[in-house]
């Protein structure tokens, strides 16, 4: 029987939505590692019935409850309080904690204030969990026939003490959970699915489901099984047989394999560099080539390029094709590319030039019309596209439709010998 | 009354915590700026039943029930089922959605698939939401007391559609509420806490609370009010009455304002440069510094010098200096942070030299002892502490002290005229 959780995060900044959770997904992989479904996340803010009523709602409904928050020393810390509420307990002073509390506010020089001592009262029945990066302690407590893990909010506090104190208490021979991410790109989200249909099975041990985020397609597979290296080899069996299916609308395997990350590996393992002239994206594609560490190796650099002067100038197009057919156009993102290659001096260069709207467009050009050059040691080609959706949807997609070519040409690529 | 909302995340990809849910906090901040409070967040994996027993068990409990994922065209998307079973309904063919489908296919020249059509069914008694950004339409639907609105899970479509078709529908005179955030270094959180617990009050229009995180204390404020400016002027003086109390602890009004952030901006209203020489901190300092827009302009660099000889050869530290006192001295940590201006000529230098830990500690040097350098116009300063926490904690909190001393530094700073 698979083993359910449930994480809970307290916390008004969270629930307000001032900042976003991370600590839930942290603890959900982890437990997924160790065979333990999470069946839900939770968050509350900082009100003692809430959190009460949603330990307890918990604790219901699954083996494994773990909280993080609400164990600091000020007012508006009140988990400890919960906790005591949903147990039906009396908060008591621990003095293991006491003293460790005391103990790092010596060795720190400082004086231990009162509302300090609070950090150290835990329900009566419940086990403190020491904390060696912090004063506050965690607290362990059964309720029902579930496990309650209270961990400080602070991320490094709470990864500490759920590595070192909690992971001793899952169980063993529960199995694993584990998941793969196939980061995809090229075609809609239900033509790729209809591709593997027959691999999204839900509710088995291995599914398989997809997911868009920001342009790209993750076919995401979640691997069940007696032992890590069981689900590891159910997990590998499935993807094989997906990237031979997608074949080249695969971009890579992995939550980090990034369209740029992904160009950018394959020209710094050519030796190969790359430079760009944007117009409708603005300096988007440069922006994302250098986010990723040591682009400085195979990107060259760029030109931004909004007006017919700055395309002359920088880039030598021609003003003559510039007055024919217009800075939108075909011959317009081939010389752009070609401007970019002889400026920088790179082996592949990218032009970009398009209507990105929201006005803008016209019967024979309109928004969403965008042409991407790219130009290399094998010449010029440039390509027309229609991309639909809002103007930073059309940048982001000529952006990865752009890189994308220049992917699909890397990948045939023979470095020369 | 306050209308109380629920925010409602589906995905596995997020229950099982291979992602981290965004959708959530920006939802449940921007019910907040409309008086509507998020009670709870909830996550689902893609599992029909769970998903409707979420949203039966949200519209019991909230006017609001705001719902993103769920809503794709392949057989993981489970979401209108199962606002359908939650409903009690069935689920219909909504014509004018399957004309948007179709027709955002045409334009893109692809072929429909058999799989979108789904896409455009929406359970009896609800309403279709138009979505001009991707396929997917949204649902609004009444269910008891509560509105029920589902969302893709695409962040950019669930805003466009949130900000367009869900904001007209909130109810005017709701109210508003607003949150601002001061971030704080100097001292631990109950010693701050202390200082201002007579507002530290919950439950009521103006609730004040401290979180830590990545080793700043923030002290936030949540402030409720009939209109926005109501609640701005009381977030304002409340916000005016701690900066007061807490001075120089103070570091900036504001969730980005960052250590890292103000020095660089108080660096850069002066006009004057810096450069660091890190030791036990590693490049962090340079790392947090560069991590700023246009701290180019004022960083001008630094050097990591892990041994001995680099300490020498790259910042001039005196052999003998290092040979009498060791690497970890008060002596060496002034000297590399003087080596350190005049090798990259900036106006202020940071030198650090500590034992991070977790080994290489003695009797006389204990783990978490790091000295501290700063030197500038008006001469050469160094502190000691001893931190306490792991490695990175003490590397974490090295760097935010050394900026620290720097940034009240510069508070008293009279650039000469």
């Amino acid at each position: 029987m698979t083993h359910r959780a449930i994480v809970l995060a307290v916390g008004s900044e969270l629930a307000t939505g001032l900042t976003v959770d991370s600590n839930s997904a942290y603890l959900a992989r982890r437990l997924g590692e160790h065979g333990i479904q999470t069946v839900r996340h939770v968050t509350v803010g900082d009100d003692q019935a809430a959190i009460a009523c949603a330990i307890r709602d918990a604790a219901a409904d699954a083996q494994w409850v773990l909280v993080s928050g609400g164990l600091g020393p000020t007012p508006d810390d009140l988990t400890r309080h919960a906790l005591a509420e949903a147990m039906d307990a009396e908060l008591q002073m621990d003095d293991a904690s006491l003293q460790h509390i005391e103990a790092f506010f010596r060795k720190l020089d400082r004086t231990m204030v009162e509302g300090n001592r609070i950090q150290a009262m835990i329900p009566a029945g419940a086990e403190a969990i020491a904390n060696t990066c912090g004063t506050a302690p965690g607290i362990a407590a059964t309720l029902g026939e579930a496990r309650v893990v209270v961990l400080p909010g602070v991320p490094s506090e709470m990864k500490a003490m759920f590595e070192r104190d909690v992971v001793p208490q899952l169980p063993s021979g529960a199995g694993a959970i584990l998941q793969q991410t196939i980061r995809c790109f090229g075609t809609g989200e239900s033509d790729l699915a209809d591709m593997i249909r027959d691999l999204m099975q839900r509710g088995g041990d291995l599914e398989v489901g997809t997911t868009v985020a920001a342009g790209l397609i993750s076919v995401r597979i979640t691997s069940r099984g007696p032992s890590v290296q069981a689900a590891d080899d159910a997990a590998q069996r499935v993807t094989a047989e997906i990237v031979q299916r997608l074949g080249s609308l695969v971009i890579g395997i992995g939550e980090q394999q990034t369209m740029e990350r992904v160009v950018g590996e394959r020209l710094d393992a050519l030796g190969q560099t790359l430079a760009t002239a944007e117009s409708c994206t603005g300096g988007l594609v440069g922006e994302m080539l250098t986010a990723v560490p040591h682009s400085s190796s195979y990107y060259l650099g760029g030109a931004v390029t909004y007006c017919n002067e700055a395309k002359a100038d920088i880039l030598g197009v021609s003003r003559n094709i510039l007055a024919e057919y217009g800075a939108v156009s075909e011959p317009v993102a081939g010389a752009m590319a070609e401007g970019a290659r002889q400026r920088f001096g790179s082996d592949w260069a990218i032009g970009i030039t398009g209507i990105a709207g929201p006005t803008g467009g016209t019967d024979e050009k309109p928004v969403g019309l965008v042409f991407i050059g790219l130009t290399g040691p094998d010449g010029t080609d440039v390509q027309t596209h229609i991309f639909g959706g809002s103007r930073a949807m059309v940048r982001r997609r000529s952006a990865l439709m752009a890189l994308n070519r220049l992917r699909l040409k890397l990948l045939a690529w023979q470095p020369c010998i």
